[in-house]
């Protein structure tokens, strides 16, 4: 679902990832990092694919980069990044970028 | 797969959307524009994930916004768009953005 976010400037966190073979608790930790994130201060959305072969990109909106660094900082998420290396993400990319414009159609 | 991108500051566009049922062509033109856009100077690479309930999230890497702007006068690209708004895409967002810092693991 797209995201319904603010007039720019705001922030977002591009995360593109190549998971391994099997779930292994991935799905339950991903809903429960969702939960998380949209909880925290200065959370704008998010939005998420993933194709058949395991290769997918999440976009999370934040206000600024404080609440970016607020959402690294959180313990369990600490926690789920750690696991992510070790056992969920054969290859990963994260890049935080500022939106300096954006338009659209339908859908908000 | 995962882009294999300069030091930043550079620039992505992020394109969500929703994609109607049916292809209608889309596959064919699709590829045509990843094909063309990787040709386009200040193309930097391209990364895309749609899911089974054909919601998609394509980044493409550009080195500055000049690039995107000349990318989006490309007459070919302008008809996808066309297409796109008419025929392919039930609802879509696009945002622009310079990015910060990155980091990852593996796979580049």
């Amino acid at each position: 679902m797209i995201a319904s976010t603010p007039e720019p400037p705001y922030f977002v966190v591009i995360f593109s990832s190549q998971r391994t073979a099997g779930d292994a608790g991935y799905g339950a930790m991903a809903d429960r990092m969702v939960e998380l994130a949209s909880a925290q201060p200065g959370f704008l959305g998010v939005e998420s694919a993933r194709d058949a072969e395991g290769f997918g990109i999440t976009v999370s909106y934040w206000r600024d980069e404080a609440a970016i660094a607020a959402w690294k900082a959180h313990a369990e998420h600490a926690e789920a990044r750690r696991l992510g290396r070790e056992r969920w993400y054969g290859a990963f990319q994260l890049r935080i970028c500022r939106v300096e414009r954006e338009y659209g159609m339908g859908g908000r």
